[in-house]
């Protein structure tokens, strides 16, 4: 077992003990069904591993990283509600099980969850921790919200979108460092080092799950161009529409809007300009540029490479570069 | 000026003086809009009158005062999106004005400026506050969960509905007047003493409010009759159902749903039942019950006389029962 699989099984029985009140039930049911879902626990994976690398006992760390990840679950259970969408980690999203008041509420009472259980930070910490947890979340909610400022909007730049999944995405996982980074007992500098890490990291993520939208495989249990056919603005979109003539940007506009086609057909239409234009490569370069810009600053920080060795495997195995 | 009016021109200056983040437009201009709105300032000036029992000087209570204040106006944003309630306080509401979405966004990113406000309370007491502020929030959710749940439910008990009303309302009131008293330093028999006055102060404030509704006077820019017009479960209705008789309770019920009467009808009828069954002065009583019981745990606070004064006066203003 790598050390970072060590350090998951951790935070899973942690969460797992972690108890929520159980009434009213349709408060708490979700919260449970929301955090039971899985996913990668990719926040509390940072956190944890960025304390690692500075002390031997990452204990203190569990109930912040419990935090980030309660919080990053928030997000779903409301995002879900305003993207209209039904299905969540291939099960129905809470706001399609228990309605919309449901998840509205039961999210409400997650973001109060996280900060209870950043609360249990050793207190010496906690108004450092706070700033930066605070600091994140409302981040995360403009990320959100220019998201969907950006649907609509006719033409987004490549700088707007990448500022908007800086927000959505990787202050998230930016903060999630730093916070591991600070009850591990980090230098300042450290701290710094790793907040910009997981930035570039994040950036990475994100083009990557762009990418593998379009061109993915079905292992991954996504639907295949699902961004295609909703018109989503992503980095595959900007990129073609930023590079192409304007004709090329008009048959794009009308193949998006063609009631007629069939899907199949809309996405490989899509991903035919995609191909002409370069953008699966182009898109390949920036994630790899910013994976290693990444990969790079873990090498600047103050302690021995070895004890960067976990973090940087949990990377590697996070953009599928497993060494 | 009393002291009382004199703090609240106090709050009212810090808080318009807090500053909020301009962009996204969207995200931020609702949070301007809903704590511009006004309102009696309710929570924020117990928290301020209780600190002032203890301290001269209460300027340092002012963030937690703010966090109270935009913690309060979160949960209105998102309970009238629940509620589907376009007007507050003669005003569209956020949802009416800006969408749901935006609603949805605004009110999750209040959250995290109230607790990005708590953040600025003295770093010493910030564990021991956010404990406070943590269980209060919750509680708060779970009332507007129960109270969600009694709109599906055929028969609601007093008991019930009181234990709704604390979790709504009054815990917020209590956790607001013992922070203060954290900041203020008292000692922890008072901060509990506090706690209970604002539970009993709560419960006799919204009781008094579910009474105004069906016989307040229009001065208070409130449709008279609207929880009558709604079906909504209140303290009169409540009363009204567990003394009617049954063929008193069936006429009750076919009232509220009877399509064919005009509001007006439709409000007269009940009230005429509400006489009959002399809910009105039960209601005053209970009303009366719970205010003299929360100024009677006043007078076992351990400081002077004159120290509960301010707060005193602002509790009988707030029940029109100015001396």
């Amino acid at each position: 077992m790598r050390p970072y699989e060590q350090l998951l099984s951790t935070f899973e029985n942690y969460l797992a003990q972690t108890e929520f009140a159980s009434e009213p039930e349709k408060l708490y049911a979700p919260i449970g069904y929301s955090l039971a879902g899985g996913g990668k626990r990719l926040r509390p994976m940072l956190l944890m591993l960025a304390c690692g690398m500075f002390t031997q006992d990452t204990a203190p760390a569990l109930p912040a990283a419990a935090a980030v990840e309660i919080f990053h679950n928030f997000t779903l259970l409301h995002d879900d509600i305003m993207d209209n969408a039904p299905v969540r980690r291939g099960k129905p999203s809470v706001y399609a099980k228990w309605g919309q008041n449901v998840a509205i509420l039961s999210g409400d009472a997650m973001i109060i969850c996280a900060y209870r259980m950043l609360s249990q930070c050793p207190p010496a910490l906690l108004p450092q921790i706070m700033q930066v947890f605070n600091t994140m979340a409302l981040q995360v909610c403009e990320g959100q919200q220019y998201d969907m400022d950006f649907e609509q909007k006719r033409k987004v730049s490549v700088v707007e979108y990448m500022h908007m999944i800086e927000l959505k995405t990787s202050v998230l996982l930016a903060g999630a460092v730093t916070i591991g980074a600070i009850i591990g007992g980090a230098p300042k500098e450290d701290c710094r080092t790793l907040y910009r890490f997981a930035i570039e990291l994040g950036l990475a993520f994100q083009l990557q799950d762009d990418l593998l939208d379009s061109y993915g495989d079905e292992q991954l249990g996504k639907t295949i161009g699902g961004d295609i056919l909703e018109g989503k603005q992503t980095y595959l979109m900007i990129t073609a529409m930023s590079r192409a003539d304007e004709p090329t940007r008009e048959t794009l506009r009308r193949t998006y809007r063609d009631a007629s086609l069939s899907d199949a057909e809309k996405i490989a239409r899509v991903k035919a300009v995609y191909d002409r234009l370069d953008v699966p490569r182009l898109t390949e370069q920036q994630i790899s540029v910013k994976f290693e810009r990444a990969l790079a600053l873990l090498d600047t920080l103050s302690v021995d490479a070895a004890r960067t060795q976990p973090l940087r495997e949990f990377a590697e195995s996070l953009m599928g570069r497993k060494k």
